[in-house]
């Protein structure tokens, strides 16, 4: 019943992160009646590597509803350097697996972190794999810890492994909805026990979750595009508040266990985390973003030669801008397909070198040209900075920063790794200081309903918002305990 | 004088190939007068990267002209894996360093082969970093060996130094040049010896080199963006024939030993090797490319809703043939950024998932129209025909694709990885059959005067080319004496 | 309070384990009050590292009893392998240390179950090493799950933790102390929590721990060789039943939570399990040995030529079988330092090739003489049979065989690593039987009351034997919980 | 022709050498005629493990006479660390394999400098596997630089290969005969060739090398124990000066290129290098150190209670002591089996831990006795100073120290691993002053006639002695080219 887990600490490699991007801190797959199961789930996951790429796990479980083993195999670092040998996939076997690939939030970025988190609870083992972040997890884990659960990760996730543990409900599916009504925050989940699959969104469904079939199998996702991938067909997506169940005979059914609930999902999942190539909420991001661009060129056009994109996420919003606006498209900035860690030393001469490992100047095409910038966000400013002053070097004439979101100004407590609120630029100074600091000629964002009519609604609603903006808006949809407890402010 | 030489066995986790793409052998850079000379070259191969990825190895010297150590690190896999702890340039002092990225051709993937290449002569150390091939290397070695020089590796470039080592001119320089007289072929060299730093290039000047500055010291580079990734300014090519020498004052010395000659560069390096943010021979590679896209939209034009490129090497073409048709440029396909080896086994449901795993089809933008696909070459087909059954699957009304070159129908024998000719599908098919082939319902290439259009020059002078466009025409700028030897045909 | 643990999963290379000779599972060692605790429980684990070769880890805790951090490191393989460098001390800093070597027998041989196991409860951080074995650990187990722990071992020790863990009792000690009353069976224990150490062991002290000084700092260990090597005084043994604590003051506390037992210490310790150099008891265990040999040359004397040791664990009791016998002791069998696994195939002429890569029969010697083969115990008889064999094919004329142990008829339930009793040979045949499987010449063992002669005692008392020796008489001196649980027998 | 060459570069972890004693650097094994060949070197590779513990290597030939490939596995640890999988014997497939185990002595620990070593030469591959010291290999090696010779390790080893490549006769056994005429030193030599096995021992034999057969496969290896460690029968020795070539179909031809000379093996053999379990020169090594032990008796008898060797290599001779002088024989130390590399730290109150992590007095037996501590040689001194120092502090009354060889006190430079002679204490001091640097009670060597008779020789003929003994006399049996090239003195 215990999951044979091997463990590989190998030195990761890329997870390369500057402190000045927002990091989705996971993508889920699961998949239940497919034989090779866990080799489908390396595959979605690969698919899904740009929501984490610190860490990935996969785990199996091979039986039925009466009968089985779990088994499990998860390391640091991408999914194709983890899962480097075809042999792995023969020791997780089974029709049913699911697994996580994480950048860290909550949680040091320890081995025992990495999802999906297992136990071997009195009904049977219980996997668990997690997107997002509750916000009640300390305050739920030192009551836990005081009535003698020992906790081995220090993941917000094992606290509901805990709650499920302790609940005193008959069946594992009641205790498992029990645990869920004491936590408060951002979840979709993709569950495993020998029953079947369970795979539910937390009731406001802050992060996305669909669901798929291919032949006889069901899958779950974070996004549609690793449905795509492994040549699933997309059925719908899990609702918000909605929790599925999957059994080993391929019977679904839904539960709605805290009644009906209009959803909040993350708007930025639109701006900047999800693959271009999803869907999301019935929307094309890829045309999502162009549209974006699009509003951007009507609300602050700028007089200018070439329209060139921050490669690679602002490069539908450029499109669009472009499009809009009749200004060429052209790639003044040339990003590197081969970025690593940082331990080569710039040497004394190369300014600002850490940037240009990553992205170079176009100087040919730059040169004597007024330039509009098109970047997806801004979170501390200093990329910012940085690109501002490597087109300059370049010899652009002008350079007009275009960013394809509103302001962000304010931390996420929903699975996104933002910095605290005094580091974020648009909470530190108003638009004019900000176009300053980065040194760009003029700087304009989407305005918030303009980024709602992107999306596809025709504006925002303020006493109901149809979606979580709260690092833009500060209107967080949920009680933010852990915080409270703490005494901080959002 | 030996020197200390770590090395490190890793398991190459993105060599990635897939059979269907030519390949550049190797990138060199090397530095002579500054500090932490090991840490640039690093930096520098780092931009490198594309011209290589599957080892990598550095060679630094500690002294001047009178004494010395030479110290070296070499390994499998990307520059970032391999030079992945800052203590490693520690371990590789002084103010001269060169290093090497290679994908393998001549010589199998032994660490062996790793270079640069260093040997013990008599008069001091000698270290060798080569891009390009020779085509009389398995001629000059069994004569080599019959006199008891022993191998250790089963590169090309090994001949030279056993040519240096047993030449019996007096000096190192002139033991050198000896050693070039008697090979053919193509080869950009970086050597290091106690008295400095050899940068040349062979009288036809093949593969490209460039040198530069910064600060005191002097730069060598197969590319302007590893000068630009460094901080260095450009100072000026490497001549075909030329041999140029820097001593550790810094002060260089031109040689020209081999006379007077009219150079034929790489055309594809224009095409595709190079990056597209270097300037290579006086023309930016980027808008060389956009220009083809415009000469191809010109000489095959396609009534189309969407230009789509092949990411990443079809983008700037395709912008050009965006421009020039006015039909609007779009993202069809979305490109993975990570990309790892084959171990995981696609599910039986996903037809072609290995090249998904790299591109997906943006199936919302896709559906339903006619669209012009942009790459930059076909090699065997397979990927071709993979891509636009990808769109087709994606629901695309009509495939237009083009090409930004002239059909390849000659393997390459100076240092491009091509299959052998009759894998070429444009040496084994004509246009129509080749169309057919992939499956689409228009294939056009782009001449090869529109191609020398778009790199600058009014035409292509058949009795004296400017370039050295063999795999195109057939047309080889020097002897193929191991060929010739071994019986076989270009 | 959480350690930062650093699992280290090598290939072991030298488990080596042949599967016909008993295993200690265990041997631990603690300090409290010197510096750089860490290194002297790394040397003290290594005087203890033939109690266990599979595993290491050590713990340490660097703060006092208001505030501090616990540290961890652990991985499979020995002592000096795991702990290869001067670094991992520095990543274990603090004034008290505790470790733990392994030969697995409750519990896989994964990495969750190197000890010392490590708990963050609500009275703060616990850390648990512990040689012996429960005999009612699945029992607990069963019980704990159902109320909700969730286990992350499967080793025996861990039911400690989370008895500790539940506990109602308001201070660490006291559920501690609770803890310990549910459970039966064997453990000396070395606990480590912020306010200090704890060291006890099981009511009838069946496995060993003994106290020594160093300077201000207190030290346990399974053995008093470790005392030696880290250059400790001994103090006194552990008591059976005894609970010592020791404070950061370095005040030392005794209790006896269980009442007053007369203790049945491991007879088997003397003849076999500790080092030579140990003293146990108030008895030299190299002297035991030796006693023991001559208690055999009274009872079973032998018409010989020479009397040879099968290396090393012979060597004591064949000089006391010398010593009394006037045979000359010489090493007929040479013994080789160099013993890895088994994975380099015998030759196809080389008859047990297996056991001569440990054992080498020093032919010159042998031939055509009469020897006594001295070894400590005979398990399932294989090797003896293989070692009897090796001297009749060097030419030895005749072979008497005495074992400085009396017939092993029963497994162990407290920590030894015994086959099941079907497996022993002495549990399958008589003793002229055996004599017979092995071929040896003769055949005799020491008897139970020559054996306690030999450690000190006049006799054995039946009715309240002094040691435990059930593996020889099935005389357990505690409930064997599980066993009766599970339907089987003793 | 080129071996299929994997390096493995793991850290060593059991080098362990303390400075003080002597150490053969290698060992040499080699099979023609057996199916799974490489298995079988390893196996008699690990018999030869105490000959060189740094590094390993196999090379092994799949073919006949006319065609075939060489294939090799090289890396830095033990035999069974190297090779620790069996896979690993399939990428050495062929009839025909040789081995080396290595401690370093000329030449760096490189990985470059693993044996056997391995050329492509004109007449095809050749592998050699060297026991010994060439003693003017730096001047020889001058020479072939000049010439164009380029080489790769540091070994001496690799100038035979050179002579042997750039020889002008026709054939590779003469080009291999005309190389070693221009050698001097001490070699026993394993080749292989297309053609099969030469083995071969220079003029004086310095170094061992015997013959054996198992079923139809001719085997040579350093020591007989490694033929009985495979199976195989003694046949011979392979005599000094001789040279025996085996071909594929197991006929053997013996060849005296030199001349008939009379040996002079090395004595230093008998004393300490080989196993006990060896028969060197047609005489037991372990009788013959029995033996030693009993001329000291007679020759240095003393006053005690106990004798005691010190583990393991004093054994035998301490055996042989006890025999003759009546003085009972008692392990008065304990080795530990664990020994590794030195990272653990000794504590603060730890006094000499380094020599007590591998040696521990047994305290409860020394107490207040008299004993004469029987070692095999004194190189420095310290280890002896420790040891002695260690029974004093366990109570001995009285230490008598008897050494089983003459006073070392000139270094070799046949391929022990020696301190250079200022270092060594015999070189340093008279009798007295020994005695007392390292504070015994009394000192005393086996003299040089004594250690003579013990190996079966009537008397030392000091006109031409019948062992190569230059460590203890200073008389060497060659020149020393290179010692006398650096000005340097023996």
């Amino acid at each position: 019943m215990t999951p044979t887990d091997h463990i590989q600490d190998t030195a990761p490699w890329d997870i390369g992160a500057d402190g000045d991007t927002l990091h989705e801190e996971c993508g889920i797959f699961g998949v239940i009646g497919a034989r090779s199961a866990s080799s489908m789930v390396a595959l979605g996951l690969h698919a899904l590597q740009h929501r984490g790429q610190e860490a990935v796990g996969i785990t199996s479980y091979d039986g039925n509803a009466d009968a089985g083993e779990f088994f499990a195999h998860r390391g640091i670092g991408h999914v194709a350097h983890v899962f480097n040998s075809a042999d792995l996939f023969a020791e997780l076997p089974g029709n049913m697996a699911s697994g996580h690939v994480r950048y860290s939030t909550t949680g040091g970025s320890g081995l025992r972190n990495i999802q999906p988190l297992f136990a071997d609870l009195a009904g049977g083992g219980f996997s668990i794999a997690h997107n997002g972040n509750l916000s009640n997890a300390m305050t739920l884990k030192l009551d836990l810890v005081q009535k003698g659960s020992i906790f081995q990760s220090t993941s917000d996730t094992e606290v509901i492994i805990h709650l499920v543990a302790t609940s005193r409900y008959p069946t594992l599916l009641d205790r498992f909805v029990d645990a869920l009504r004491l936590v408060e925050g951002a979840y979709s989940l993709i569950c495993m026990t020998k029953e079947g699959m369970i795979a539910c969104r937390d009731p406001l469904g802050i992060r996305p979750l669909v669901m798929g079939r291919i032949k006889d199998a069901i899958v779950f996702a974070s996004e549609t595009v690793a449905l795509d991938v492994v040549g699933a067909e997309f059925i719908r997506e899990v609702e918000p508040g909605e929790l599925v169940q999957v059994d080993h005979q391929g019977i679904i059914s839904s539960h709605r266990p805290f009644g009906d609930f209009a959803g909040r999902p993350c708007i930025f999942e639109h701006v900047y985390f999800s693959r271009p190539d999803s869907v999301m909420g019935g929307r094309s991001v890829y045309e999502a973003r162009r549209a974006i661009g699009m509003e951007l060129a009507k609300e602050s056009p700028a007089d200018a030669d070439l329209v060139v994109p921050v490669p690679d996420s602002g490069v539908p919003a450029a499109i669009g801008y472009a499009q809009q606006s009749g200004i060429p498209f052209e790639l003044g900035i040339i990003r590197s397909h081969y970025v690593g860690r940082t331990f080569i030393q710039p040497s004394d001469g190369a300014r600002h070198a850490d940037v240009k490992r990553k992205h170079n100047a176009n100087r040919a095409l730059v040169e004597g040209k007024r330039i509009v910038l098109i970047d997806d966000s801004i979170v501390r400013g200093t990329t910012s900075l940085k690109i501002v002053q490597m087109m300059r070097d370049a010899g652009a004439a002008e350079v007009h920063m275009r960013i394809a979101s509103p302001p962000t100004s304010h931390s996420c407590f929903y699975g996104v790794d933002t910095p605290e609120r005094e580091k974020l630029l648009a909470a530190r100074m108003d638009l004019e200081a900000m176009a300053d600091y980065i040194q760009a000629d003029s700087l304009a964002f989407v305005s918030i309903d303009g980024l709602y009519r992107a999306v596809g609604e025709d504006v925002r609603k303020p006493s109901c918002p149809q979606f979580c903006d709260a690092c833009f808006t500060g209107d967080y949809p949920t009680r933010l305990t852990d915080l409270i407890e703490s005494g901080r402010e959002a």
